[in-house]
């Protein structure tokens, strides 16, 4: 008799209109119909991240996009920095090291955040390094990342500065041009209350012109051709055209309130959600926690399969459950208008 | 005060059931109710490709499979034989030449049909090329190519065959294993009748030992990680829910007639097609036509951009139109249950 309530920290449930908006007849992707939709979509996008950078739009899962950001901007046997801290921020250095290029690696402990000063540090050490690969909000931990500071820290360097955004872009504060984040890479399934399947990175001009410095191993994901693309706007290959039309109206409910009192709005959830699990003994992950999602060790004795198996059986409520080295978790995502 | 009509080669109009199915609430993908749908769909392809081969399903469109079915088989620096006959077909070779692989082209005029004759001599002279690329219809002109036939020329080979079926598998006849097709690539919004943004490979025993024999420079394309997630099943990556969900519904479908049945309604929609054609004064591009879509010259003196426009604010018909080299066009595919 419960309302299934799905708390993962991603998928997000679908608001209603971006539901009906699924079942619409499909368009063709090459009509003024799907132009006009698109454009609208990319200049959504741009308000959400906060900048005036070309912003693309990929058929593809987050990871497609992190790739994006890897190989156009870094060529075979060239290195990049990339800060590790769990599962996901981890993904940088595996897709790097799929195309021979050179991992510089900083590691903290899963639940720590990094330091911006070390990060200051390594980039000078490494001043070679073509680009320095982060996360704003580490899924794995609930982590959320000084990416400010990171940002204010490296700031002279010419090492780019590349942001995987996907699970807080939306939900928590991130202003690409005013921090200086030179690709930013989202996915239309957190904060952005879309269904998966598409995603999207922001290019600053000097990242653009990394892109157009070498010829990358890339064809699908070969940002020059989504570049072409945006006079259109239009998309190189066959766009995943409902999701687009979906996302459109998730944009427009997110933009009914400003960016500042939705983050606000966000942050609050988050204080809630922390300050709601420790009363019921369970503690944060965390040392910096995030406000778009919560992970949490359940109290000893508890198990965690278990746990998560009836919460959905018996409450309707769904979230994600243990993973690699941490012991038992908990996830929510508080996102506009539930 | 007419219907919408969406006549283009793809993405198709959806059946009534998958668009409500897109419109469900999305599901984690990371449940047993989405393993189950998975699997219903994996199995759904197996049927539709005619094969016991392993399928796997990405998040992308058709072209995300077809860099799929390069990286993972040819490494660079090695050879591929490229058979080109309009645009999509020129797509493999672009795909090859991205990723450094030799390519060696065997280029008909559009609208021709390959001869087998020919491709065998081609494979018998390049006995060092990993694989051959070749595409069952080719949507720029409208031709069917042999398949059978060039599978049957080139079988004592150690070349493997791709194919690009993405405009006609589940419309008309391929047939995996009996033909001797090592990898089959189709997207979900053509002869599946499913939503743009999903893409899927069929993968033989032989196919897999190359794939598992060298390093391949892919990670989100990796079809290693999409293997492992069979035995889920499972996706590598946050797949595209949604559509998978809706995908399920047109497979059922499908699958309501013996494929055979199916194939022969396509044939004989694809007939009435172009004798309609042609009585109007169009000329069909292709010498070998294809059932699954048909394309045409329009009469000496028609603008192709104002016939086009007109047909859809006019009748509400939705075709593609003048491309590339060719004048101007008429697509149409035929399909189960319109």
């Amino acid at each position: 008799m419960h309302d299934f309530r799905l708390l993962t920290p991603g998928p997000t449930k679908l608001p209603e209109q971006s539901r009906l908006a699924l079942a619409r007849q499909v368009i063709h992707h090459r009509s003024e119909e799907f132009r006009q939709l698109l454009a609208e979509v990319l200049e959504g996008l741009k308000y959400v991240f906060q900048t005036r950078n070309d912003v693309l739009l990929l058929a593809s899962s987050g990871t497609g996009a992190m790739e994006a950001a890897v190989v156009n901007l870094v060529p075979p046997g060239r290195k990049a920095i990339v800060l590790e801290s769990g599962k996901f921020s981890e993904r940088w250095r595996k897709i790097a090291e799929a195309f021979g290029i050179e991992v510089v690696k900083y590691e903290v402990p899963w639940g720590e955040p990094f330091e911006p000063a070390e990060v200051a540090r390594l980039v000078e050490k490494h001043s070679d390094a073509v680009a320095l690969y982060t996360t704003l909000q580490e899924t794995s931990t609930g982590v959320a990342h000084d990416i400010e500071g990171i940002a204010r820290a490296i700031a002279g360097s010419n090492t780019l500065l590349v942001v995987d955004g996907i699970s807080g872009v939306g939900a928590v504060e991130c202003r690409t041009d005013a921090w200086g984040i030179d690709v930013l890479v989202a996915g239309a399934q957190k904060g952005l209350m879309g269904p998966p399947g598409l995603a999207f990175l922001s290019v600053s001009p000097r990242a653009w012109r990394q892109v157009e410095s070498f010829s990358r191993p890339a064809f699908y994901f070969d940002l020059l051709a989504y570049r072409r693309g945006l006079a259109g706007p239009d998309t190189p290959f066959t766009p995943a055209t409902p999701l687009v039309v979906a996302l459109c109206e998730s944009l427009r409910a997110l933009r009914s309130v400003p960016m500042e009192e939705h983050w606000a709005r966000c942050r609050a959830l988050g204080a809630a959600a922390r300050a709601g699990l420790q009363t019921v003994g369970m503690k944060p992950v965390a040392r910096r926690p995030a406000d778009g999602m919560t992970a949490a060790y359940l109290p000893a004795g508890v198990d965690g399969k278990a746990f998560v198996a009836r919460l959905y059986s018996r409450f309707g409520v769904r979230v994600s459950g243990v993973k690699d080295s941490l012991r038992a978790r908990l996830f929510g995502l508080p996102i506009l208008g539930r």
